[in-house]
């Protein structure tokens, strides 16, 4: 039969599931023969059965009554012995960590009857009595369930009462009378005397912990942290020991580097005559790890030994918790320790050139956020002051410039040379120029999902954006923030990475890794360590990337950064500016003549956005899509142009006549209405002119000595009824072109699959596609059936808090269901057509998370926002390793 | 080997998809003794392999002379035979019906050298040069491609020329000089001379037909009529026999039943001197097939003989065509015939009752769209002259009324008992009290799934809407089509399965199957017929059938039509009336106290609702919907209230706070935002109040000695986080008030399936979910992303034209995607909790195509709305017996 209790030095590292992260790791420790106080652990098994059957299993007393047995013999001293009790710790500890989300109980053990043993063992009464009062209350909140709040409240009249200051200043005979107290609470509020039986306390205290896998806290918790419900938690079982016996005595936290900078050398901080909740809880300042050298060299060596043994074992960074207990270390916890962005990159190389670890595991230790956060310019952290406010942070890195508050205004500064942070309540497509030209963006509505955001994030822009205390007054040309106002052209300070905003010019640090990209400059270690890690993800990954982008000088950044093509290639940007006459002419034509004369003006100017796109990635694939959106777009505000056609004295017939359109063109749920390939089958003449542009681009920069390779894409399938059609017009245009051009003009045509019935239908809709391309910002939104514009006000934030989602599925795939839809359009698009290419091209390509399934789910590119290309191509190769099927590995 | 050629006595009507529908009933015919003109067919695989490859399969060409040869020998005359030369047809045929799609060619064998010999074995040379130019005119245009209309001109020139009226006035010698010229115009169009030899004629004339399978018009109806692009067609080759031979030949058409009534009897017309072609074009007046029993008494009893043979063969009503050449009498086609609602029930049950066929079969002979049909009043046919205007026969029926143009108007008449008809340009959910009030709803814009539309099936309103040319003019209180000008108040009449509007009363005929449901009344046969079909399927089927009903009224009706539940009892339409200030406080609340004072009021409406339904429907399940549509639709239209604002002097403080509101609650795509669910999980208090309703209304109902049976589904699931959470609060509720009642209320709590998502992940959502129901409205705007509400105008209509999908997939269930979904959630839903009960109150829960389908995805019920109860009993009936598992076969 399994055991449900394992001794430390049973244990190991690798069994975090059954024992618990703190569990295994503390075994692990005992088997490197590390100083670990003696104990054991009751499995998460243990408490399924327990969670499921509402009892211990019958087998655990047994083993808890022969592990502790076995305990009691090392320690040479017995619960309960009244001479010299041992008192016993019982932690949480699941397999993920939880921090404080479960229940403790500490000192287990004491008595009415071992008080004055402990007092003399330790050679202090106070710090027994302390002990019983602390047991008293943990477990009498903990396990018998009494209000946490009455000790509180008892123990403060007590200070009152004797007038002390503090917990520090009551005396041994003060806390003899808070045990009483307290002992009259259990029984008063319980009708049942706390247990002066050790072994039942041992025995309740682990039946709370397991209680307490399932409680409110705990559960919302692991709601929002994606932790499944069914794993429960183990409990650690362990001696006491005690930092807080004197000035022999202490606690300390030690990293084995520099977790900030990964630079080597332990790093840590000590607290003497303290418990390890002292520490954390900041009360007394700690003193630097060094400082234990000068306090006892003795224990200091040992602990740098220690260090030295888990970063071997573990082969990385780790963190510990210490107690000396009158000079003897005790190592009461590992794990290996969180780090920023910096470290992480250099860890993994050091320990790579150390030959540590190999470059494959070197390129496991990093991350495409990390990678994203050094891409950016970070102020100086030792410059900034008290926020204005805070926001979300939407786009990371940070920027400085004035303030202004409409886009018109941002341009005019910008072409100046001024650097400006735009300032909205929030942003639409006509704050698109003032974006370009600002150096951040901030708004005081909307979250990560957000036009601000989304925009901002493909621009490379700083971005804060629901900053709800900013009331910003567009027609006053200012914000303000409770009493401070922030007047036009007021410097203001954007950080991106945090998502606060600064009044003044906080000093920016450049980022180094930024200009590796941009120029190939190797300013600094960090850039050594990301381009090692890149070159390695480039050898390993089998995942292409390519970039979204709809300008030469996207195409060009991309490029630079290491991208393989265009996938996507927005059309609808070249509808806006200077051409919304055009456009607008298009839409308003009576007459098939007048639409016409609209398109064949916009033909000529579409085929230089193509020349200039396919020449800037010449020789790669350049996926253009047709016209997607709604055509109202292009047109003004509904309410808006009611209001003023109804309040002008005379209106203006141009505005009658839009206004006439807007109200014919109207949509309730214009995401869901004519838009995609539906424009293309409606609309004539549309499709032939963004392809006749397509191949006039081709056949241009072919007579110019270059290897153009156009790709056209329809957006919005839902059957292949629609692709057939748009697929027929396309050959007769591509056809004519090549008639009259002299030149064969063959771009493959393939389709978006966007809507869940395209993806359902897959496998039709391969025959007529040469590829498709999962747009899965819009996927998700009909696949969970809400849009992304309207979510984030109405109820994206509950559902977040609720833990209905622990993140935005519009951030990372949602693999359950989008991503169910992802796998079987795979499939069944591959069985139709094995040489299907397929790619994604939604925000989530460039999402770390998301890239490791699409390439688990076979996909052969994502396509992201140039300057997400990077991280791309740094997941990808993760991705690859993680899955062991990069183009390196024996399949 | 597979043969490409089939003799007729080789075939049978079972080897339609080999030999078309057309060949497959002709070898039927010919191995019943019949006498059908010898002949062959060329199959649908030798169609294929030329489709595939370009080319007839090589063992062609000898089977085809083998053929002819045997034809000529059973003939006793020879293709090209100078003297008296046999002729053929070369006819298409698919193994579903495409008429007029294909080409056929007649006269094939003709020459210049066989012209004098038909004319001397015929006896006429009118007819021998009719012949041989109309041999060149089809051959010419169908087998040689020259354009139709080309020989049209020559003809019509020619008769101008002669001074000929029509094409019978054209003498011999008009029509040898006709012969000329379009051998000429051959010629000249192609090159090549009109081919001399026979065999050579028929070869290209079945290779003609072979390629008509893809000509554009084929190919537009074949989308429109789903039948798959690959079948291809069958050529049939049948020697030529001549109705135009003389007053002792003709041609005619026969019916064994009449098919507008199903009285037994033959039933036809017949044309003395006449080709098929002329019956059907209707040049000549045809007289009554009784009429032939003088004429020809021989040939009219061999015709009877060969009627009774058909119909006890094919045991059921058929439609031949024959010809007779010189007193013989020819069959030259049958098929089973096509029939009227009134005569499908009742052939169905004569047959049934004459022991023909099985009460089984006779249920699959009829069908729910039929039965639909039959509950409505009819026009009196012979009393209707021309229609005013024509629209979309959007909801069934024929009433007549006064024209009324605004839903008060509509309500004040209706109030003094007048009849109305509603007339606007398309209606919104103001217009609800209107339509309830009238007896037919009329409007200019919106298709088969526009507002006015659904709600009036929903209703059993008569409804014609999209009637184009109706221009509405609501406040001159009239309409306008062309120079006719209808006031208000002057009378209209509707017909709704028409989808005709005529000025003045047309007669109306109540429908006695209505009048059956009503009060049980057996009225006429078709009432018998139709009753019996009914318990018949009511004795097969599986499927349960329940209403979607949301006031006592319409539960009454349900239960007398055959329900055995409510669906969906929806809670939105409670909201509406003299509720919605109420509702609009609760939306406008400032604090949880404001709201919570609204939701108060709101509670005891609410739980009298519930009580008058449940007391309805007492004994049976009622599956109470939580409220749904976003809130904004309680509050009115955001521009007509801006400008109500900004064009006001002293704007109403009211409309000022409602502005405010409905701004803020503005959703650029409210299908996809707060609504469902996501309502229940943001408004504090609107869950409980609606559960606590439901609760003490079933406490009432049961202290008055009823058994309600209320089941609470939560709309709009996602995922089911969503489901745990409010089903926690309905559970606290229930609790609540059962420890307060003293009563246990213990009702199922279940899902609306109705986002891709929800249908993806309903395995983890049958683990909350007592019971599943499918909306497929919703499910099929996300899954194909086009809103119900706005395709109509948009793009709904190209996309039918061009054949993009058969029919609109919000009438008929998608099987392919929205299907895909439905089946893959009900096996998950089953694997997880094996006794979850499976519904669906969609729309499509009423229509028959779609019945069949819920069946075989093994739903247990379908709902929908009451008048649709019979139709879905029927067709749930007839999906049993077609899947072979109703509840009396052997599972």
């Amino acid at each position: 039969m399994v055991p449900y209790v394992y001794d430390f030095t049973e244990g190991g590292r690798s069994m975090a599931a059954l024992l618990g992260g703190k569990g295994a790791n503390l075994a692990e420790m005992a088997r490197l023969g590390l100083p670990v106080p003696p104990g054991f652990i009751v499995t998460t098994q243990a408490c399924r059965v327990f969670l499921t059957t509402g009892a211990e299993p019958p087998s655990l007393a047994g083993e808890l009554a022969d592990h502790l047995a076995a305990l009691e013999a090392s320690a040479g001293r017995s619960l309960g012995q009244p001479d010299d009790p041992l008192l016993l710790s019982v932690r949480s500890g699941a397999r993920f960590s939880m921090p404080g989300m479960m229940e403790t109980v500490l000192d287990v053990g004491l008595t009415d009857a071992g008080v004055a043993g402990l007092a003399k063992a330790s050679g202090s009464d106070r710090f027994a009595w302390d002990s019983y009062r602390r047991l008293l209350q943990m477990f009498g909140s903990t396990v018998m369930g009494v209000d946490a709040e009455l000790f509180e409240r008892a123990l403060a009249r007590l200070k009152e009462f004797v007038g002390a200051p503090d917990d520090v200043s009551l005396s041994a005979s003060d806390l003899a009378e808070l045990v009483d107290t307290y002992k009259a609470l259990i029984r008063d509020e319980t009708g049942e005397e706390f247990p002066q039986d050790p072994a039942e306390q041992l025995r309740r205290a682990v039946r709370a912990v397991f209680a307490s896998w399932n409680g409110e806290r705990a559960r919302v918790y692991r709601r929002r942290a994606h932790i499944p419900d069914d794993l429960g938690t183990a409990v650690t079982v362990q001696r006491m020991v005690f930092g807080n016996l004197g000035s022999a005595s202490g606690s300390g936290v030690a990293f084995t580097r520099d977790p900030a900078t990964g630079r080597p050398g332990a790093y840590g901080d000590y607290l003497p005559d303290a418990q390890g909740e002292d520490v954390v809880a900041g009360v007394r300042n700690t003193v630097p790890l060094a400082e234990l050298e000068r306090l006892d060299p003795n224990a200091y060596s040992h602990l740098m030994g220690h260090l030295r043994v888990l970063e071997q074992h573990y082969r990385d960074l780790c963190d510990v918790e210490f107690t000396i207990e009158r000079g003897t270390l005790w190592m009461l916890q590992t794990r290996v320790g969180q780090r920023t962005a910096e470290a992480a990159f250099t860890i993994a190389a050091a320990l790579a050139d150390e030959g540590r670890i190999d470059v494959d595991e070197a390129l496991t230790r990093v991350g495409g956020d990390g990678l994203a956060r050094l891409m950016f310019p970070r102020f100086d952290a030792s410059a900034t002051g008290d926020p204005l406010a805070r926001g979300v942070p939407a786009s990371p890195g940070a920027a400085v410039g004035a303030a202004v508050f409409d886009s018109a205004e941002a341009a005019r500064r910008a072409a100046r040379g001024e650097k400006v942070v735009l300032v909205r309540e929030e942003t639409t497509p006509d704050d698109l120029p003032g974006m370009v030209a600002a150096q951040a963006v901030l708004t005081a509505r909307g979250g990560k999902t957000s036009h601000a955001a989304v925009v901002a994030r493909g621009m490379g822009k700083v971005c804060v954006c629901g900053a709800e205390r900013l009331a910003v007054d567009v027609r006053g040309r200012r914000l303000v923030v409770g009493d401070t106002v922030v007047e036009e052209g007021a410097v203001l300070s954007v950080d991106g990475s945090e998502g606060a905003v600064y009044v003044g010019a906080v000093p920016l640090m450049d980022s180094t890794v930024m200009r590796y990209f941009e120029t190939g400059e190797r300013a600094d270690g960090v850039v050594d360590a990301v381009a090692g890690a890149l070159d390695q993800a480039d050898r390993v990954r089998r995942l292409e990337v390519r970039a979204n982008a709809d300008t030469p000088e996207d195409a060009a950044r991309a490029r630079r950064f290491g991208a393989q093509g265009i996938g996507l290639c927005r059309t609808e940007h070249m509808f806006l500016g200077d051409r919304r006459q055009l456009v607008e002419a298009m839409i308003l034509a009576h007459t098939d003549a007048e639409r016409e004369r609209a398109l064949d003006a916009l033909l000529p100017l579409q085929r230089a956005d193509f020349v200039g796109i396919l020449t800037a990635m010449d020789g790669l694939p350049v996926t253009i899509r047709l016209l997607d959106p709604p055509l109202h777009e292009f047109l003004p505000d509904h309410t808006e142009l009611a209001v003023r056609v109804a309040t002008a004295a005379r209106p203006d017939p141009h505005d009658v006549a839009l206004l006439d359109a807007v109200e014919r063109m109207h949509e309730s749920n214009p995401m869901l209405g004519l838009r995609g390939v539906r424009l293309g089958l409606v609309v004539p003449g549309l499709v032939a002119m963004q392809v006749r542009a397509v191949a006039e681009a081709v056949v241009e920069c072919r007579r110019s000595g270059g290897h153009p390779r156009a790709e056209i894409m329809v957006p919005l399938i839902a059957t292949v009824e629609e692709l057939r059609l748009v697929r027929e017009e396309v050959e007769r245009v591509l056809a004519e072109v090549s008639a009259s051009s002299g030149l064969t003009v063959d771009c493959p045509v393939g389709t978006m699959i966007e809507l869940p019935r395209a993806a359902l239908t897959a496998g039709g809709i391969a025959a007529e596609a040469e590829f498709f391309s999962f747009g899965t910002n819009d996927l998700t939104q009909t696949t969970w059936g809400f849009s992304r514009d309207d979510v984030e006000a109405a109820f994206f934030s509950a559902y977040l808090a609720k833990g209905v989602f622990p993140v935005s599925p519009f951030e990372t795939i949602d693999r359950q269901g989008v991503g169910r839809l992802v796998e079987s359009a795979v499939a069944e698009g591959r069985a139709a057509r094995p040489d299907l290419t397929i790619g994604v091209c939604g925000e989530h390509g460039g999402n770390p998370e998301s890239v490791r399934f699409f390439h688990d789910a076979g996909l052969d590119y994502v396509s992201c926002s140039p300057f997400r290309v990077p991280v791309a191509r740094l997941e990808a190769g993760r991705a690859a390793i993680a899955a062991g099927d990069g183009p390196g590995a024996a399949v």
